[in-house]
């Protein structure tokens, strides 16, 4: 039994309330305790501030990327250490496991190369220098400043490493330090990830911290100039936003909760075609990849109604093919919920969604004897329409398949009765249909995600986050943005007009002369 | 005696409630009545939902500038009128008066500028299309889709006419529909500016309500799409960031409330010099104008602790200078508050400062016999760090005095103290003293403005807002932004990052190849 520590004030600290037990989901056994506290909120903060700021500003956004390039490195080493912590706590399969280092590992990489390219000066230059005045003297020029803050992330238990280093290299590369809270029940992966970080050497004093369990009142004691990314479910997310502190100071909060993506067929894209097989290919995944506790996982999916039995027959019998069982074993596809909790709001979801529709396969009932799984789930709608389809987040390896006319207007609007998501996917070859989509389903999305004949052998799936575009949504998606290239770096710092005579402002603040970039 | 409507559902309706009186803040005497309700909220969203965004979609980017155009030259035909009533209701001289007229007429002929700039298609592209496969052909491109949402804008009742024109011109060439609620002290003003934008006939039907006194459960009402921006006090805006509908949709709120924009004088700035003359003129400017009923007014005053004595006297008989009276005379320079709250809120205001420090000039008393007059007031502080100097925003013709060592540092610490403002403005000869300014005191604000001999004759005042830089500050100011040229319209719309094949990516949805753009 292994005893998960906070790393605070530069030290790994043991907790000193009473022991929660994380669990190996495949067996239900514990592995491993966390108990909380055993700091004191205000001396973390201090120490981020006193010591991470500082040490942050001595490095050249360069530098900083150079900082992500080598905690990407430290965790490549002990990638095959992790992935076994995540096959144990996790019950993620080995390729689960993967994604979510490899998708940490990417995103470190991904921001160490654009650190590679930002100025040598210590802001970002945002659009071109403006006149203000009667003549050119008196001139005007938008930058990003890093906020002389703190950020607290508090990252969800689905992905223990991904989510993490997420939002760590954006904030780390403009500068601010972090403070990571992991979701409970995979913290003894997030603990593992954290031990690689800090064993790494690489990590300046005070720029990294790590606090297993509770929070304490580490929120009210934050100030206007810090922020917090917050991944999870959306009743914490709106704990958050009305959190008095967040009230009080207008401190910033990205806030990336529920969302049911939903996956569109078009009409004309005909059984058989590439474009088919990559919709049967990415519903599946994105149902299936870590047994569906994604926030991009598919969720709904839009079928045109005269469509809707071929479908469900082709998509019934891929899922039929995911092989569910232990995460260790190679053959498996599919392993367990992460959580006896997760488990049980599962089935409890998927019994609601199944009084309004027919359970095609998979179901309520556990699919082992021992451990939380759960076989993959696809429920027939009676009506598009029904609210409960479009208000439950079911978060597993359960999706709703919803008919609708074919007219991209009519998916757009079904789409949005979800209240806004992180990524909507739609599969069709005729550009004006999916213009026609993008009008009506884009204002409800961070990211939308087109698939045809032409780019279906090379796209990813839209479940997968990229660095370079935005992550996040509007309304029942949190509202948020993370991520997005050097959009990712703008939430911890502030854009500020400046304003004064020309040679001072160009010439300080502008845009660096072509060629003197690094 | 007038009395206030509100303009709904294309018409104009009275309300229900008891009366309210507006004042003539020069002689006390009511002016105009007000009574709130006599609509449901329902039906006001409801009609900006249905006519008033499929009106606003019909038009493109540029037609929406024309709109903006067009209204503006409505406004400036009523020029003399508006005036009038600003004198009456708002207590504002006539160069009070059209400082918010004219600002209101600016922004929306800004707005039609750039509007008229902006592509034909209807949306905006946002940075460089993004290979994401092996090849180029898999492709990503972010943009900015309109969002299908009503926009509420709670207006402050100091800037009855740019306030609300400011916010619109953003939302209207965005493609929103408004709903606008005036402050109800100056209703009156706001009432007159609604009605010459209704009498245009230029305002698609559902793209403007205005909701004079209470909005009712309007914001309870309100859903995913929907965005409230705010101006006014930090307690309300505080009511309205932990409002259930805000907390339950993640909606759009963007905050601008109280800020103790600071003034700071470098120790290499000799008096008599143009810079040393500019600092004395705007501190006076951005203390007396709209007799401090500013939010970019200046609130602090940093002086190198040596140089005190002698800029307090130059101070003070500068102010002195400032013709006290009837707003309707000529002669007058600063006016009445607009309310009697304003006035006994001032008051009290003046009197805690003064408990920390000593009255150079002005005081807590009444300047005159009858109406809500004020002196301008500088209250020299007895330590700089004292935090009822950095705590309270006395909003009236009110600073305080405080000495700092000349290190830009030292300054940066002192006014970050305000917990986030709008503007500091800086006035020093020396570009190193700037940058380390910059550095320290920037990320507080949303605007840092920097005077020098230079560009002295031809700067604008750091209290004036511009349609071209953003408008906002973190913390106490509210953690918002407006305006910002094509920033101010972001607000509006959602950043999607679109993938797909890159011939349906770029070509629907990139950048427009040059010399194709309008």
């Amino acid at each position: 039994m292994q005893t998960i520590q906070s790393y605070v004030l530069g030290r790994w600290t043991p907790g000193a309330s009473a022991p929660v037990s994380l669990h190996n989901p495949t067996t239900e056994e514990p592995v491993a305790e966390l108990r909380s506290g055993g700091f004191d909120p205000r001396a973390v903060l201090e120490h981020a501030r006193s010591e991470g700021l500082p040490a942050l500003a001595r490095l050249s956004f360069r530098e900083r990327g150079e900082l992500c390039k080598a905690l990407a490195g430290a965790l490549h080493a002990k990638r095959e250490e992790l992935i076994d912590v995540s096959v144990l706590n996790g019950g993620t399969t080995r390729g689960d496991a993967k994604f979510d280092i490899d998708g940490a590992i990417g995103t470190l990489v991904a921001y160490a190369d654009l650190a590679s390219k930002l100025p040598e000066r210590p802001f970002l230059v945002d659009g071109p220098g403006l006149q203000l005045g009667r003549t050119a003297r008196f001139w005007g020029q938008h930058v990003w400043l890093t906020r002389p803050g703190v950020a607290l992330h508090i990252n969800a238990f689905n992905f223990p490493a991904w989510g993490m280093l997420e939002k760590m290299a954006c904030a780390l590369v403009a500068g601010v330090p972090v403070i990571e809270k992991p979701g409970t029940p995979t913290a003894l992966v997030a603990s593992h990830v954290a031990q690689v970080l800090v064993e790494s050497g690489k990590l300046p004093a005070g720029s990294y911290q790590f606090i297993a369990g509770s929070l304490g009142d580490t929120i009210e004691q934050l100030g206007p100039q810090d922020c917090i990314a917050f991944t999870g479910s959306s009743a914490t997310g709106a704990k958050l936003r009305a959190s008095p502190a967040v009230v009080r100071h207008n401190l910033r909060l990205n806030v990336e909760a529920d969302s049911l993506n939903a996956a569109v067929l078009a009409p004309e894209v005909e059984a058989g075609c590439e474009t088919y097989n990559l919709f049967l290919a990415n519903v599946v995944l994105d149902m299936t990849q870590k047994t569906g506790q994604k926030c991009t996982a598919t969720r709904r999916v839009l079928v045109p109604a005269g469509r809707l039995a071929e479908v469900r027959a082709d998509l019934v019998a891929e899922l039929a093919r995911i092989q569910v069982g232990d995460p260790a074993d190679k053959a498996t596809r599919m392993g367990p919920l992460a959580s006896k909790s997760q488990f049980d709001e599962v089935r409890a979801g998927i019994e609601r969604l199944a009084r309004s529709g027919e359970i095609a396969c998979g179901g309520a009932q556990a699919a082992r004897p021992k451990g939380w799984f759960l076989a993959p789930t696809l429920i027939a709608a009676r009506d598009a329409a029904q609210p409960v389809f479009h208000a439950e987040e079911v978060f597993g390896p359960c999706a709703s398949l919803l008919p609708y006319s074919g007219a991209p207007e009519e998916a757009a609007r079904i789409v949005a009765l979800g209240g806004g998501g992180l990524v909507t996917s739609a599969y069709s070859n005729d550009n004006a249909w999916c213009e026609r989509y993008l009008a009506g389903a884009g204002p409800w999305h961070g990211r939308v995600w087109f698939a045809s004949d032409k780019s279906a052998e090379q796209s990813l799936a839209p479940g997968m986050v990229l660095p370079s575009l935005v992550h996040g949504g509007p309304g029942r998606a949190g509202g948020g943005e993370e991520l997005g290239g050097e959009r990712g770096l703008h939430f911890y710092m502030q854009r500020v007009a400046v304003q004064g005579f020309k040679g001072l402002v160009e010439s300080s603040f502008g845009q660096a002369p072509a060629g003197s970039a690094v």
